[in-house]
């Protein structure tokens, strides 16, 4: 919020606001699904051969992200990564979005602006079209819902019950560095308060600030494994902990698992800072959630095509289903996994009670 | 919020109370374009034949909605509701919903049954399946983010931009009761101020309060229309004012029009609501917004056809962009129309400065 000069927003009203937010878009559509975008009661698409997809995200101030250390326009850009990943999980293409803004007084036109470059430049890498939504004040700081379209061949989309016995389990990226991200920035903010010109210290931490800030749906993945000819059985982004989405998957296909401590991909910087801050690093990988990587699992034939896929880590495999969800530690016991992933509404009963 | 026996939200954690939330819902999707609703990353819908119609709202507690007397069943039939509305404004027909709710520490699972009462509701009504959506804390009051999906054959949409010189202009049902409404309710919460067994009087006026609580969208008028043969050149929902959303048609549409301030329906409870509280009638129908009628235009040559449609008043014809949109009075003095409708980043400003 270091604009020099701001226009409070109530001096544009809300189609004025509208207008200017709306002005930079590009004048020609990214997809030819979209036929009608801002300036009338909907929306207008067309798919014809495809299935449409859809998914809905609400993030809120205090809860989902603390201005004192988000930037705007990362914000925008985040709120729209997670909710394409939601697309990418199952195994589609994002089209469009809608955002819906509640703006509240201390906000002016230019920081919106901020938010809205963010939200752009996320539709221009991940080629989608911003073709709606809402915009009003807010008596309570920012909110903001994202709902993204995207479509896939009937055939090939991948829903989250359909892993079966043997199949392998397989996670992109790596996991628990935007936790400890989050965890870094909340110490920064901790020790800056009160303090003017205080430099916030990330030195060899950057990764983690980035997963935390600026996180990047896994369209690359999605690429890689169909020019593999890989067709994932079941799959779904990471975003509230390996632990319990591996749980969801294991539940919607009626099967068990089994993962194995040593194979969970961790970087280094993830390994450094839960050492810093004395917390157990594979809790954290496990818990740690926001990591919009995404889960999948692929039949046992597939095993020496995934191997050669970049990014993809095999961390285990689908079980019966009396035998349970487990991980199989270093030391060869077996630890029942839970679900103690980041949890919105427990969380807040959490930090209140 | 008079339930008796109240369930903390935190004792169910988010994926318990979206279970609770969604058990109730039908097993059979009234539409055969929902593929997959609830329980996925996403939703799956097939659309073929068909035009997508997307259309979503942000509704603010302390914004849009006072809790303080709207009961939240209303309140969430109103959601909906307000959200299929813009559906029909396109002369589409709805299908899907996703359902975002960011929920504060007041509410116990019990209210947000009811308000998903409601929304379900409006959905069995309309005919409308609820696919999805994020359920998360917030730190302050109620947050409800409602995204509507339809669809409409690519021939039969009908857009804010087609009307020509000569169309009538035609609105469905009555103006300024939903606003008079509102004032009715603010009143009696004025009078009901530290009065434990307040009772507010409504009696006579039972009309407003219902247009204000309950909107309904006109299914029914769009439904009309097609069996009279009849096909609005554009059509949008009164939701912010008759004066704001005819100046809309006209500015997309790129023409001037006249309206006949005798021929503005409006209802006697609404008038005499307006006499009681000092305020200009013709002002209130206007620019009181949440009327939630259909305003279209349709071809002069249909002027036969669309008087006996019930439900519809011709009030006025478009006419060349030069003479600009003006109503003529009772008098027949004309008085330019102002886009001074109920704007929600406005009006934050006027309550707060």
């Amino acid at each position: 919020m270091d604009t020099p000069k701001l226009t409070e927003i109530s001096s544009l009203g809300e189609f004025g606001l509208i207008d200017r937010l709306t002005a930079p878009l590009p004048a020609q559509p990214h997809n030819p699904q979209t036929l009608k975008g801002v300036g009338d009661d909907c929306a207008v698409m067309r798919y014809r051969d495809t299935d449409l997809l859809v998914s809905t995200d609400l993030l809120l101030e205090g809860v989902h992200f603390d201005l004192t250390y988000v930037p705007l326009k990362h914000l925008g850009y985040k709120a729209v990564a997670v909710n394409l990943s939601d697309i990418y999980a199952m195994n589609g293409t994002p089209r469009q979005i809608t955002v819906s803004l509640g703006i509240s007084r201390r906000f002016a036109v230019e920081h919106i602006e901020q938010l809205y470059e963010g939200m752009r430049l996320a539709c221009e890498i991940y080629g989608v079209d911003l073709v709606g939504g809402d915009t009003t004040s807010s008596r309570q700081g920012l909110v903001i819902s994202v709902t993204a379209i995207g479509d896939a061949a009937p055939e090939n989309i991948v829903y989250r019950s359909g892993a079966r016995d043997t199949d392998l389990i397989c996670v992109s990226g790596d996991l628990g560095a935007a936790y400890m991200g989050l965890q870094l920035l909340e110490r920064e903010k901790v020790a800056s308060a009160g303090q003017k010109d205080f430099q916030p210290d990330f030195a060899g931490k950057e990764y983690l600030v980035e997963r935390q800030l600026k996180p990047e749906p896994r369209r690359d993945i999605v690429e890689a494994l169909a020019q593999a000819g890989i067709h994932p059985t079941a799959m779904m982004d990471v975003s509230d902990g390996l632990s319990s989405e591996l749980m969801h998957i294991c539940k919607a296909s009626g099967t068990g698992c089994r993962i194995y401590e040593d194979r969970i991909p961790i970087d280094y910087q993830t390994a450094i800072m839960a050492e810093e801050l004395g917390m157990n690093l594979v809790t954290a990988a496990l818990n740690g959630g926001e990591d919009y990587e995404l889960l999948f699992t692929v039949p046992l034939h597939d095993h020496e095509r995934i191997t050669k896929v970049p990014g993809v880590a095999v961390i285990g495999h689908i079980t019966r289903p009396d035998l349970g969800c487990a991980m199989i530690t270093r030391d060869g016991n077996e630890i029942p996994l839970k679900a103690q992933g980041w949890n919105p509404l427990a969380a807040d009963d959490k930090t209140n009670s």
